[in-house]
């Protein structure tokens, strides 16, 4: 089974424990079970970054993250989408047949317009790149939130198409609906994410990590009262962290009183430090060696290469380019 | 000087003198006058053709006529365009900062959506392509017709806001508008086109020109009296096959009476016959040998991609794309 993924690198800043648990973590699952290909998009962030030097960064931080919290390059793919570039060549081809309502419907366009950014093409024709990253590597399952459903239903729609002009080349990919059994809180209370500014970083050092669990938004329960376990976004939180023992043992203590959310939240910030503390070592070790990014992704860019190249040259024959 | 043109291959049948004197002498007349870069747009005409097997035919049919016609893969790099692949990635990033309007206001679009064409994307965001290959190989001179101008100012366009957002990368090229001078009129007045189905084919066998030239209308002025020379197609054809001294001569024959129309057309029969000798010998030659037009292709891509490679991965490092 080939599975693939694509991670943006747009947008700067660490790594936090909402898209670790809700995309990254499920992602890492995922390399044990079939020949996943996991590439960052750095083609399709330049829809929204044109700043060279940000994106590199981006970039690289990204994939320094995803190696920390355990991506294995010996057994998933890794790489950057521009080192396939024969996708845009499939692109265009599936541009060929794609009727212009397809794209006119696409949610993703419809609300960038909408959140007022001046549409560019590339916005626009964004889900035939990303339909030609699923196809030319003949995916069968393509993991995705629920927003992003539609694109892998576009990427079926134009095999389909294609299918139907120049006879059966495609592979239909299938949507894998991440179910968001992990929906992070905030700070706040609010889903965790970089756009509310409620967000804990796994990769903090340990004083900035410790004051952002302590500013956790609690309710004015006094000390010795019994707590809402309900709804506490410190002992959700550290049901993801700490051991199933521990977890309950301070969901008691939350219905016993007796004890203030200043102890929990230093248990909690514990557990957290000690959960991401093999992450950490390995992110350590990574930076250390400054060619070890570099090495990984041209080796995951060798693997993609070796199966979307020969896919799309047979694309290519089908459609009659070439000699 | 640098002079980039796109041939396309779109619509069998043989080439006309229409076609000839319009487009493809003058293009031939560059390639003396700077480096040229000819192509033919396979990857644009999946925009109308979706036969692969159409699509090569048609491909080599246009390969062998402009080599027959004087095309001297010498001096010009000539090629098909898919075998530049990278020009889909620049298509890319250009369209990264292309505005939806720049393609919204594009004649050739509105044009086709007008006649009832379904619009495909392709159909959309073809200039973005043209724009791609004018840019790649850093042009400098695109001789093109009146209808084709808004094509190269968008690829200026496109240079412009690349350099605005990038710093100085792209060469604005400069459109070089074909003066229509040669305007051939087809066997019924009207101006030569395969559309209005009045053309004469360079290529035919001697037996069905002859039957072609012969059908070209004329007036019912008698034999003995003079005719008219203006707007006569007989005459304006024979302008440009015959000697300035025949054409005087039959000029004179037109306004002093007592020759027939269908000796004019002998006339101009035997002209084009003549005309087009040299041409229909090299064809031979080239039909001769099969393994000759990919030859010539396949050289032809190897100048290009010299060219356009590093061009493009220039432009893949300013944009923040690769290691």
């Amino acid at each position: 089974m080939r599975i693939l993924s694509g991670i943006q690198p747009s947008g700067s800043g660490l790594l936090h424990l909402g898209n670790y648990f809700g995309f990254m973590r499920p992602a890492i699952e995922l390399q044990e079970k079939g020949e996943a290909f996991y590439f960052i998009a750095d083609l399709h962030a330049l829809t929204t970054l044109h700043d060279a030097t940000a994106l590199k960064k981006n970039v690289r931080e990204v994939a320094i993250d995803f190696l920390a919290a355990g991506l294995d390059p010996e057994k998933a793919a890794f790489f950057r989408q521009s080192d396939v570039p024969c996708v845009t060549e499939l692109m265009w081809i599936l541009s060929t047949v794609a009727p212009m309502g397809l794209l006119e419907r696409a949610h993703a366009y419809k609300d960038k317009v909408a959140k007022g950014l001046s549409p560019s093409v590339g916005l626009f024709t964004y889900p035939i790149l990303m339909a030609a990253d699923i196809l030319a590597y003949e995916s069968d399952l393509v993991p995705v939130g629920r927003d992003q459903k539609q694109h892998v239903e576009m990427a079926r729609d134009l095999a389909l198409k294609m299918n139907q002009t120049y006879g059966p080349i495609f592979k239909l990919p299938e949507p894998s609906i991440r179910e968001e059994t992990a929906t992070i809180p905030g700070i706040d209370g609010a889903k965790m994410s970089k756009s509310y500014g409620n967000t804990i970083e796994l990769f903090l050092e340990e004083a900035a990590l410790r004051k952002k669990v302590m500013s956790i938004k609690t309710d004015s329960t006094p000390l010795d009262q019994p707590k809402k376990t309900e709804g506490s976004v410190v002992l959700e939180l550290y049901s993801h962290v700490a051991s199933a023992s521990d977890y309950e043992a301070m969901k008691n203590a939350f219905q016993a009183g007796g004890v203030g959310y200043g102890t929990f939240k230093k248990q909690l910030f514990e557990a957290i430090w000690d959960y991401f503390g093999p992450l950490r070592a390995r992110r350590a070790v990574i930076l250390q060696d400054p060619g070890y990014i570099d090495a990984v992704l041209k080796e995951g860019a060798q693997k993609a290469t070796a199966v979307a190249e020969p896919f799309v040259k047979r694309i290519r024959e089908a459609v009659g380019l070439g000699a």
